[in-house]
């Protein structure tokens, strides 16, 4: 269903325009529950991760995160103990505002790597987002969060539980550096129920698992992802491990990250395609996503779909290369439901219909290797002129 | 210095177009020795290997190949039992019309993959360039490899030994595909030279490791890349294993096979930059060969060069990537001599000279993570609009 953070009861967001972007574009937001919350994060493993990152990650560890403060223009990433400073003023800064604690305020950035942020617009920042907070800023929250993004990333859920109806709200942003471990740059979902902050951590782990980091768009991981959840009960509904409302809430949770990510491919920096890849047969879990992201960041493969062109034995070659050692590869491959090639070699084709099946905006490919059950879905855009450009004149 | 595989004594090639390629350009390529030879040979690891390597690699394994029948247009790869039949029949075509056994016939395709050879033209085309072979046919033979190759590639080098004067000459192609695994497609070596075949492996190995398994297109391991060095001896000279001229001999070997994968690099599809990227201070060998690869097939790395924008963040990022889960990495960054990053964060810049260096059209880049003593050096492309043009519209 339509909606955003501010959907769940007692969540407060608004969004600014801090000067940081030279576009002047909304570059600063604030998100806070009205009342204490528990919460879950997952950052980059990214050994360069940005200073807001190492801040969150140390020092908000203690599963009470109530508010995020967020700038997007600059991702204070590579800049020193001067970055580190800088992020623990905003928490400082952005506490200070709200009345929170600075343990209870994380911190994300995005934008540019390697340039420090302008401090004194990022405080007078604050102080105007906190004063703009409401109830209804969840948009304009999620359009201050936005880089080379062109729509927005947000949606909420209603799930009725045995125990009363709770809410999940969420946004996004993403559309380059964008691959399978943290895929995602930021993500923020907020929910009205309450949970103890290790179910809210298994719960997103295993929704992130099957969205966020099961997309890619170029197979560049970030310095600056981070997934936050905070859950502040106020709908009066308790999630206890293994309850079956937990179960129907880890669900709800994850076809909303899932639909985000989804949005996030479509989104893809230049991309005009979104593909499915299943990798089935594979001869075990971690052989089936090598599979995936062999093929999903594969230059030649992506350039292909671009171009419209049914050429399988990109796929072949790149499944190949994921399996190098090993040998005579006879893999079936699929686009939609027409096998495109039978045992490693060209299958017969209907005429015509094929190509109509390249022509679509979304199309599901299918990889079976027979070397086992295992199996494994990513989606992944394809490689275009925009791309290109985006990123050859997307500048320091 | 110029010259090619028919530089070294004794070895005839040609070239000639068997109708295999829609444009009418040469297609098909033979090379033999005029007497016995030894022979060394590396293959693609890749699982899907193509039908010739399957061959090649199965039939020619006794280290005496003498001549080698190869053509473009089509790789003959993902073509299952027919296609190893047409690869055998291509062997014994091309040793009956050159007086050799089939086991001493090597053979080598590249094009398209997936779409079976027509071997009523390649039949003709080997009785064709069998009449065509001369000892000055070394650039036809070059010409008839070529795929989106828009140069040959083609080099030799005289060797001044204790024991007298040997050659040693060589050509390759590739433009697109090119991985740091076998990142070669093709590539012929000959030399006058004599050798156990032992010792031409493992000079091979050493040669192939600094050269063709040092350079980057776009990080697509091939199902066709294969290396073949063949030694006849007709210059009197013998090498031993660990003699003085074996040394001298195996540097001759790894000069001529970095030139020509420095050329293939240059001539990467749609390539207008070559990087020489050195990773120094690496915590040990492979880690400093993961941070190359990593930053060589970043696209938003390779995007920032073809935008000549010195954005060191994304190399950073890359380097941060490979190295996921450890932390803080304090890396400085270097574009030719100017340090542009130091500890990880910004560095001051003298104004200007930067984007000067940023236009040249090779720039050597240093990234010193100081966690050791090792380092690698691997040699990328940019990556581009014709790029994705030539892989869009390069259909099957």
């Amino acid at each position: 269903m339509p909606g955003s953070v501010t959907t769940p009861v007692g969540f407060q967001a608004a969004g600014v325009a801090a000067g940081l972007k030279k576009s002047g574009k909304p570059d600063l937001g604030l998100l806070i529950s009205t009342s204490a919350c528990t919460s879950a994060a997952m950052y980059t493993p990214n050994a360069a991760a940005a200073a807001p990152v190492i801040v969150s990650r140390e020092e908000t560890a203690r599963g009470r995160i109530r508010g995020i403060v967020v700038n997007s223009g600059s991702a204070n990433a590579c800049t020193g103990e001067r970055g580190l400073d800088d992020a623990r003023l905003m928490t400082r800064l952005a506490a200070g505002q709200t009345g929170l604690k600075p343990d209870q305020m994380a911190v994300a950035s995005t934008g540019v790597i390697g340039v420090p942020l302008e401090m004194n617009l990022v405080e007078l920042g604050i102080a105007a987002v906190a004063e703009a907070l409401s109830a209804a800023g969840g948009p304009a929250f999620a359009q201050a969060i936005r880089t080379t993004d062109s729509v927005d990333k947000e949606g909420a859920v209603a799930l009725k539980l045995a125990a009363g109806t709770v809410h999940i709200g969420a946004c996004a942003k993403g559309a380059g550096m964008i691959a399978p471990n943290m895929a995602t740059l930021l993500a923020f979902v907020t929910t009205d129920a309450g949970a103890p902050s290790e179910l809210l951590n298994a719960m997103l782990r295993d929704a992130v698992a099957g969205s966020f980091n099961a997309v890619t768009v170029d197979g560049d991981m970030s310095t600056n992802d981070c997934v936050f959840l905070l859950a502040n009960g106020q709908s009066g509904v308790e999630l206890e491990p293994g309850s079956p409302d937990s179960r129907l809430f880890a669900e709800g949770l994850a076809a909303v990250l899932k639909s985000l990510a989804l949005k996030m491919v479509a989104d893809g920096e230049g991309a005009t395609k979104v593909i499915e890849l299943r990798a089935a047969g594979a001869a075990g879990a971690s052989e089936a996503i090598a599979l995936c992201r062999s093929i999903a960041t594969s230059p030649l493969v992506r350039t292909a779909f671009f171009g419209q062109d049914a050429n399988w034995g990109r796929i072949m070659a790149s499944a190949g290369a994921a399996l190098a050692g090993e040998s005579r590869l006879a893999a079936d491959i699929y686009y939609e439901d027409i096998c495109v090639a039978a045992g490693g070699a060209a299958a017969e084709l209907p005429a015509g219909r094929l190509a109509k099946i390249m022509e679509q905006q979304e199309i599901s490919v299918t990889l079976d290797t027979h070397r086992g059950e295992a199996e494994h879905t990513i989606y992944f855009c394809d490689l275009t002129h925009d791309y290109v450009t985006l990123n050859s004149e997307y500048s320091t």
